[in-house]
């Protein structure tokens, strides 16, 4: 039974990281479609995410199976628990890359990368992607420096965030409408996509190393 | 045993109404602050999202906890778990709500809504509002008409949301900068709040019906 049961949980892992690897794949097509204006990338985007969502539902199915027939308790149950929550945040983090891809198509065959913020776009984006690989390490190794790592690079995005708005509100913005709505929407998905990776690695340093982290002081 | 789980089900659904009932006042203060600047109101919502906060984190350790010792089957199971989705998503509206409330403050002495766009606000509001009451006596009742009628108000709501990016992009917006940024996000934050009370709406009609809906048909 008790092997059975560690059997099942390698298969969550298994299954969480196989959930990563395709988000992670999204970050990164959703942010070269919305830098490059590439709408044939932007639509795999959009096709990627009804696999993602797709497979988060599955794996739901499969950790309240395993709640049913293993009934866990202590630590096992948390495992579990923290499982259904891990995929719910990755589910957003491909919602986020979706929302981002579909800026790049809305607009093409314009930029939706609004002038004086290609830089800053192009760095919140490379950040993006290198969170989600680290993302799918730490699901893959448990190796705590990783959660210490996407903290540090989600402040970096957090001070991007707030640059776009210095920029977008200051004197020197020459943008329309259209480039200020799609700057504030773009920078919002990016920081987004970040927290929720944090949320993601605080509960896998929780596993651990048994510091229960509340889901409130999340970002 | 039987009657304990039941009651400690009970308590859960008490528990998932007292927040719900907390976020419905959230809201109506955050809108009220909102669209009238009321900044002290505005400090009132962002207050009572820590008490949200810490409720949510409560009603997850009871939830998990009854998980351990009751370890519930079948369609108790799926109650549990529901209850822990619930909890979540009813935090994210305490958030939405905090976030409407700080765009208030931000702007104090200035008002957050732009022009042109007060009557849209006060709609929106007002449906978010209704809604969040809604939720809460759907809650108590399980009486599935409601969640009907949330959706039907979330409809309304994200007409609405299209309408503000209309009106922002069309060629008689004089807004700066600025306004054009508090309406995307604003108007965003309120149709996210009804997404999620649609996310509990369906999860609430699964358990008055057993017709299990997945996470991501969510909109």
């Amino acid at each position: 039974m008790r092997d059975v049961f560690q059997q099942e949980l390698a298969e969550v892992q298994e299954r969480l990281i196989a959930i990563s690897e395709l988000v992670a794949i999204s970050i990164e097509n959703a942010v070269r479609a919305f830098n490059e204006s590439d709408v044939s990338v932007a639509e795999e985007v959009i096709e990627n995410d009804v696999r993602i969502d797709e497979l988060t539902v599955a794996l739901d199915e499969l950790a309240i199976n395993i709640l049913a027939r293993q009934q866990p308790v202590a630590r096992d149950l948390r495992i579990v628990v923290s499982a259904l929550r891990i995929s719910s945040s990755l589910e957003r983090m491909g919602d986020m890359a979706e929302h981002i891809a579909q800026l790049a198509r809305y607009r093409f065959p314009e930029r939706a990368v609004p002038k004086g913020l290609r830089s800053t776009f192009a760095e919140m984006g490379r950040l993006d992607v290198e969170i989600a690989k680290k993302l799918t390490q730490l699901l893959r190794t448990q190796d705590v420096r990783l959660a210490e790592e996407i903290r540090n690079e989600d402040d970096k995005i957090d001070e991007l965030h707030v640059s776009v708005f210095d920029k977008v509100l200051g004197e020197t913005w020459k943008g329309k409408p259209l480039a200020t709505v799609d700057a504030t929407l773009a920078s919002r998905y990016h920081e987004r996509f970040a927290d929720h990776a944090v949320s993601i690695a605080k509960k896998v340093q929780y596993l651990a190393t048994g510091e229960w982290i509340p889901e409130t002081d999340l970002p």
